[in-house]
């Protein structure tokens, strides 16, 4: 039952398909519409009026949520900006999609809205059915043990601690608990707190809460000052482009990081502190938007194996679509599913997928007071429709090669400013000589009327919705060469 | 205008007031009415649905979300239990309230429901107002930085970093980050990541993530196998009750919680991890309900401050009204505000209230793609309306004084079985001689129609809504008493 579900799901994507029934985007403007400087002097005041309860050093602008509509977003000057960062990557349908209003104005939904339970004692039938219906047929094949969570950082921290639960696990092999187990566990020490580690890569974000930030090596104001676990860091691959002039200088870059992974296994070991688990992105993105190669991420999940450890990968900016496939992970043919995958962002809750053997045997292992949001649920059942309905997958597949051409035509005549064009899918990215020059780009971007977002050290990032269509990759590409004539 | 607000909101808990308006207990059942015993066979068959991708090793009963109402729970096999647990203390206003209904069937709601922004980046008017008008106006006095967040974990997770930021300026003396604290941080090693620690209590719960679980000391299966950072722990008092027979040596165990709470400061400092901040609940709830004096927690602050040490309340389970005063540690009569105020579960999502002094002076130190939730915001507006218009925290107060001492009669009659009985508002609990007991108690309590919660070894917990009223308390007595009769 489950298999077909999933291979229908997935079927839709490898057929001929038109973009139709995409209503929302005949209500958008016919392009930017700037007003003011960004931010303009309503932001401003918005923003003086913020900083009397907050620190607003990461405010851009100020968003008027009742205008924006599709993918454009409206600030409160009025300036309407065509959206290609979507709040983080945390849009999938863009601004006030029919299909979402329709969750909050069905009145049978209303009592699922209202009451927010504490799901891990007393699930509702909704809820379940939930599971079932939504998150299921979109789990990465053979992960069918789903953890509902709330965010990104608390997804890749739970999925931590089943990675933790499974190994303790093995190595008891099925024995009870000692009671020196017990005891320590209460006070911090081993052997209940074991000092096992997780193993992440250098540029990688994972989040911010201590477990996931200890794995987070992105920038360092996102870490100084934070007290964090002693793990091994090891290198994730920084190729040269493009990819087709660079094959064997590439090739020698995986087999550099991947021998120092396999160090970090046996100094690991040694050190008493040995490695259960591995964390890492398809793509980094907060970090710089690095890509791994398939072989990369094949013999990565080998070399895991190998070392009892198990693969955890992080998809909660990658997935659900960007990249052309639902997953990221699915543009590397692993011989089999990763053990987990975390997903946050676009499906506006959280959790993960993993194999049955990462669910503890015992209850109130893996626990919190909500596990999971209803209303969320609602939303995501909402999006996932769509986005099947309306083909948006491969819409961004194809979308997402006019995109990168365009920016690779632009990178052939602006060779200096615009460097390592890349990406799948509309998860598309290029460097820029250094951070001031990238810095400035971005803002006149936006004063020209495209919303976009930095990663890493001079990345620009694209992370459009998936309702993201040629017309808007042209904007883009217009402005582009406008804003870089004049920088 | 601030001081006016607080003052306004405050001055209505010390008026003569009448639980009025709640029209919401009009529409409840008369009393409980149990046609199966827990759980019943409906309930099963979900359970084994969920069973296929999830762990329901903790599900009580499965609910039916659409006829629960009130205070009273309803199962999906048409038992109607009054619920004084209430999603584990996280519903203010029971279930399915108009007030919060009226957020959702309102449309000028609408884009603010439907469009999830990162509000770090991008705030909204709505959301700007809303810390101003709805979390500020109940800050606990002195305390006007506001962060937003979505759980209890993450809110503990980032008020540690703020704590560690904090502290870590001061070192610094304003001075800049050298490149080796920047370099260091990056690969989670000191000065960047540096050694410090958060001292927490023996008992004690503040969450199941990795920075949060370090703090945590309930029960061994909440941290067993899952690595910690080596941070002190103190113990927390555990008086002999009644209290008003045993202050001699009650105020004992205060000096022997306090010396060794001394005595981790100085170890601490000597081992270079030096304690930078204290957490601890005003009442340790998950761990067994344990109370601390006012003496207790005013000399704890004055201790934390002489170790230049931040004081953070955790009132994730006390906060919004329960204990018949707003925030539970109004009852200690602090010379000055705590530090660091965190709060989740009732408040529909997270976040902490702190000084001014724990905001960061750089941007994306204590961030993350949502920042907090328009749409939960939304709904915790609607409850604090409800409350301060229908006297909830008084209404708690008092009824509070009707189940204490109707607990306290009956822990007469069967003074073997119902042991230690304390509580503040409706905040209650009682000990049962062993586990075994307490838990066959819990679940003939439930087949009789009263849902109610344990904690710790051997405590019976209360968490009734705010609306719980004195019929509600007498039916608890009259099913107590029959219970016990047969235990």
């Amino acid at each position: 039952m489950k298999a077909a579900r999933l291979f229908h799901f997935r079927g839709l994507v490898h057929t001929r398909i038109q973009c139709r029934g995409n209503s929302i985007l005949s209500q958008e403007p016919s392009g930017p519409k700037m007003k003011t400087k960004i931010p303009g002097p309503k932001s401003k005041q918005f923003m003086d009026d913020l900083e009397k309860t907050q620190n607003p050093l990461s405010t851009i602008f100020v968003l008027d949520v009742d205008k924006s509509i599709g993918n454009y977003a409206v600030d409160v000057d009025g300036n309407v900006m065509l959206d290609v960062y979507e709040q983080i990557a945390s849009l999938p349908l863009g601004y006030n999609h029919p299909a979402i209003q329709k969750v909050f104005q069905d009145s049978k939904n209303l009592s699922q809205l209202v009451n927010r339970p504490a799901l891990g004692v007393h699930p509702t039938p909704q809820f379940i059915k939930q599971i079932d219906q939504t998150l299921l047929p979109v789990a990465p094949k053979g992960l069918e043990y789903i953890q509902p969570m709330m965010c990104g950082s608390c997804s890749n921290e739970n999925a931590f601690k089943a990675i933790c639960i499974w190994h303790a696990n093995k190595q008891r092999n099925g024995k009870a608990f000692t009671e020196e187990e017990l005891k320590s566990s209460m006070v911090n020490k081993p052997p209940g707190s074991p000092s096992v580690s997780l193993m992440s890569f250098e540029g990688a974000f994972h989040g911010r809460t201590f477990g996931a930030l200890s794995c987070t090596h992105s920038k360092a104001i996102h870490k100084i000052d934070i007290p964090s676990f002693d793990w091994p860091i090891a290198p994730f691959p920084r190729y040269k482009y493009p990819l087709e002039e660079n094959d064997r200088e590439n090739k020698k870059e995986d087999e550099r990081c991947l021998a120092r992974i396999e160090e970090l296994f046996h100094e690991y070991k040694s050190k008493k502190n040995p490695v259960v688990g591995v964390i890492i992105e398809p793509i980094q993105s907060e970090g710089g938007d690095f890509h791994g190669s398939a072989t990369f991420f094949q013999r990565l999940q080998k070399l895991t194996k190998q070392n009892s450890a198990a693969l955890l990968i992080d998809e909660v900016q990658t997935g659900l679509g960007a990249t052309g496939k639902f997953w990221a992970h699915e543009h590397f043919n692993l011989p089999e599913a990763p053990d987990i995958v975390t997903f946050s962002k676009k499906f506006q809750t959280g959790g993960y997928f993993a194999k049955k053997e990462f669910q503890p045997k015992q209850p109130y292992r893996i626990f919190n007071t909500w596990m999971g949001e209803p209303a969320k649920m609602l939303v995501l059942d909402a999006i996932l429709k769509t986005v099947k309905q309306e083909n948006l997958v491969e819409n961004t597949r194809k979308t997402g090669e006019v995109l990168l051409n365009g920016l690779k035509d632009i990178s052939k005549q602006y060779s200096k400013l615009i460097l390592n064009t890349r990406g799948l899918g509309t998860f598309c990215s290029f460097d820029m000589p250094n951070a001031s020059v990238r810095d400035k780009f971005i803002g006149e971007m936006r004063n020209a009327g495209i919303q976009m977002g930095p990663c890493g050290d001079v990345a620009v990032r694209f992370r459009p919705a998936l309702i993201f269509a040629d017309k808007h990759a042209h904007i883009v590409h217009d402005k582009m060469n406008e804003v870089l004539k004049k920088l």
